[in-house]
C-alpha cells in the first residue's frame, strides 16, 4: 500500500530551494534547479521531481556533482556551441546552454548547442519548453547511464536518452517529452516503491530475457550485471525494437559524439559521471511569419483532438495537454509526495541540518511502511 | 506461394531509366527518380523500390505527379528555404532541396529546407545518406497520406512519417530511417501480395481495433474508413503508443507545418496529393574536428556491434550495416523483384510502348498466380 502526503507548490518550492542552498548552490542557481525539479512534479512526471532530490544530494556528497564547476564554451560558432561542463550541477549547465542556444537562434535562424561532462538535467522537456516560451522551436536531448538494451542484446548500452520537442500552439503548445526507452528508469523506481510488478515488454533480466522485478533489474542496471530496460518497440524488431534503439542513437549523437563526450556505456564508469546534453532552438521566422506558422500547427492539433475516438476512449490528447492540466491542478489542489520520498527528504533535512517539520509537517512514518533509499 | 524473378542491377536501372524518360522526363531527371528507386531495392526494402514503379506512373496519368512542374524557392535565408513543389516528382523536389541544404550547411554550418505540396518521395534515407556521402550529417522527413491512427482514435490523421539520420562512420556510416508507425503502408502492401496476415500490434480496422487483414486495412486507408497503422508503441500508453504518435507529430512539423503545406490528414484528399518533406543537413566542423567526431562515433558504434547477445542471437546490428551487406550482395547477385510487381511492369510497358522482354525477358505468368493492381 503506497501512501502519499500532499503539499502545496510553494511549500515544496521553499523546501527545494532552502536545500539547494545548503548543498552549497547561490539562492539564484537554488531557483533554477528547484524551477526544472518541480516542473516536472507539476506535470505529473513523479520520476523526475522531488524522487530526486535525495539522488542529487548523494551525487553532491560522492563528488560526482560539484557544487562549485562553471559550464565552460570550449568550442563555438554562430550557430553553434560546445560547453564543458566540469561535472557540475545538470539543471544549471543546461539552463545555460538552452540560454545559448536561443540567443544564437534569434540571430542565425537556428543553433545547436552541445555539452558534456554534465549530470543528469531533470526533465528533458524543460529546456525544449525554454525555447518555446520564446517563440522557438526548442529540441532537448541527454544521454545518461546506460539502461537501453540494444536490440538482440543482453547488456544496456545507450541511455534512456529523451528527446524533447517544443513549438508554440494555441491553446496548449506541442510539447513532447519521452524517453526512448519503452519507460524510463525514473518509472521502474517508481513501481519499485510501490511494490509493483512491472508490465511486460517493459524490461529485461541480466539474461536478456523479459523480467516483472523492478527490484532486480534495477540492481543489475547500477552493478552492470546486464539487463535493463527494452527499446520504444520492445524486444524484437516485429514490433520496432530497432526504432527505439535508432532514436536513442539519435539522441547519442546530438549528446554525447558531437560534444566528444562520454557515450552511455561509459557514463558512470570509474566514478565519473560524464552524462551529454544537446539542445536546438529554431525561429519559426526563417520558415515566414511565425504567428502563420503557430496557427497552423494549432489548427492540426485541434483536428487531432477532435478526431473519431476509439470505441471506448472518449478523448484524443495532443502532446503538452495533459501537462497544461496537470500544472493547473497541482498548482490548485497540491503535489503528492510518496511517503518513500518524504522520509529520503526527512533524512537529508537532518544530514544538512535543516527542521523537516517546518517545511513539511509533523509526518508520522510509524503508520506506512517506507523504505527510504537515502543513504 | 509467392513467386519473384530475379534481375540484375543495371537490367532494372535501364528498365527504369527507360521508363521514366517515357513517362516524360529528361535523361537527368530520369537518372535520379531511379537511383532513389533502387537504392531501396539494393538495401532490401522492397515495400519502396520497384513495386511502387507503376504507382508513380499512376500518378502521372491521373494527374496527382507534374512531369513539368519544376521545384520553386518561395522563401530563404542563409540557414533555410521553403520550397513550393507545385506537385512535381518527389524523387527530384528532395534531391534538389537536399542539395540546397548541404550547400547552405557548408556556408553556415547547418541549414533546414522544408518543402510543401511534393508527393512521395521514396525512401527518407536516401537524402539523409546525401548530406552523410558529403560528410555532415543528414535529417530527411515526409508527411504521407494519413495512415497512422493518434493514440486513443480509430481514424487515419498522421501520415506514415518517416525520419531518417544518416552521419559519416566507418566502416558503416550511421544511417536510419524508420516510419514512426509500428509498420510503413509498404510493409502493408508487401503482406498483402504475398497473402500473409499481418502479425498483432500492427494494424487497427474501421472500429479501431486490431487487425490482420492487410487488404481490408489497405481499402479503408484509401476510402478513409476509419483504421489504419498504429504509432510505433502500439494502442495504448503502456507501451509508448503516444511516443510514436510524438515521433509522428515530430516528422509533421519539420515538413507541413514548417512549409506551411498539407498536414498528413488533409493530403491525398479531393483529388490532391500535397505531399510534404524536410530536409536537414549539419557540418560537424561547427562542433570541432570532423575526423574526431566520426572516429568517436565509429567507436561507439563499433562497441555495440561487439556488445554481450541475447540468448539465440549472434549479433548486434547498428543503423546502416544490414543495409550495406544487402546492397554488396543485391549489386553481385541480383534484386529480387515479386511477380505480381514484374506483372504490373509488363502491363506498364504495353501502356507507354517498351518491349518489356526486352529488359525482363519472357515470364510466363500463367505457371504464377499474379494479381497485378496497375490499372
Amino acid at each position: 500500500m503506497t501512501s502519499y502526503i500532499r503539499y502545496t507548490y510553494p511549500q515544496l518550492k521553499t523546501f527545494c530551494e532552502d536545500c539547494f542552498e545548503k548543498f552549497g548552490f547561490t539562492k539564484a542557481e537554488s531557483e533554477i534547479i528547484t524551477d526544472v525539479l518541480l516542473l516536472s512534479d507539476l506535470y505529473g512526471i513523479e520520476s523526475h521531481g522531488m524522487q530526486r532530490l535525495a539522488r542529487y544530494h548523494n551525487g553532491i556528497k560522492k563528488g560526482l556533482i560539484k557544487v562549485e564547476a562553471k559550464p565552460e564554451i570550449v568550442f563555438e560558432t554562430p550557430v553553434s556551441a560546445v560547453i564543458e561542463g566540469h561535472d557540475g550541477m545538470g539543471q544549471l549547465i543546461g539552463h545555460k546552454a538552452m540560454n545559448i542556444a536561443i540567443e544564437k537562434a534569434k540571430t542565425t535562424g537556428m543553433a545547436i548547442v552541445t555539452v558534456r561532462n554534465s549530470n543528469h538535467y531533470g526533465i528533458a522537456g524543460y529546456y525544449a519548453k525554454m525555447a518555446c516560451d520564446a517563440g522557438l522551436i526548442g529540441m532537448s536531448f541527454t544521454n545518461s547511464e546506460a539502461i537501453m538494451v540494444p536490440t538482440f542484446g543482453r547488456l544496456a548500452m545507450l541511455g534512456s536518452n529523451p528527446i524533447a520537442i517544443a513549438a508554440p500552439a494555441e491553446p496548449y503548445d506541442f510539447f513532447f517529452d519521452a524517453s526512448t526507452t519503452v519507460v524510463t528508469r525514473g518509472k521502474l523506481e517508481v513501481y519499485n516503491k510501490m511494490g509493483k510488478p512491472l508490465p511486460e515488454g517493459w524490461a529485461l533480466n541480466a539474461q536478456g530475457k523479459g523480467s516483472s522485478d523492478a527490484a532486480d533489474v534495477l540492481k543489475n542496471i547500477v552493478a552492470k550485471n546486464g539487463g535493463g530496460i527494452m527499446p520504444l518497440g520492445g524486444e524484437t524488431e516485429t514490433l520496432g525494437s530497432h526504432k527505439g534503439y535508432g532514436y536513442g542513437m539519435f539522441c547519442e549523437l546530438f549528446t554525447s559524439i558531437l560534444s566528444m563526450g562520454i557515450t552511455s556505456n561509459h557514463t558512470h564508469t570509474n566514478g565519473k559521471g560524464g552524462t551529454c546534453h544537446g539542445f536546438i532552438a529554431i525561429d519559426p521566422k526563417v520558415f515566414g511569419d511565425p504567428q502563420e506558422i503557430k496557427e497552423h500547427l494549432s489548427t492540426f492539433m485541434r483536428e487531432l483532438r477532435e478526431s473519431p475516438k476509439s470505441e471506448g476512449c472518449d478523448r484524443i490528447y495532443t502532446h503538452g495537454e495533459k501537462e497544461v492540466f496537470a500544472k493547473a491542478d497541482r498548482l490548485e489542489n497540491g503535489i503528492d509526495v510518496n511517503i518513500n520520498t518524504v522520509a529520503e527528504m526527512f533524512d537529508m533535512c537532518k544530514y544538512v541540518g535543516l527542521d523537516p517539520v517546518k517545511y513539511l509537517g509533523d509526518v508520522n512514518f510509524d503508520e506506512v511502511n517506507t523504505s527510504s533509499s537515502y543513504k
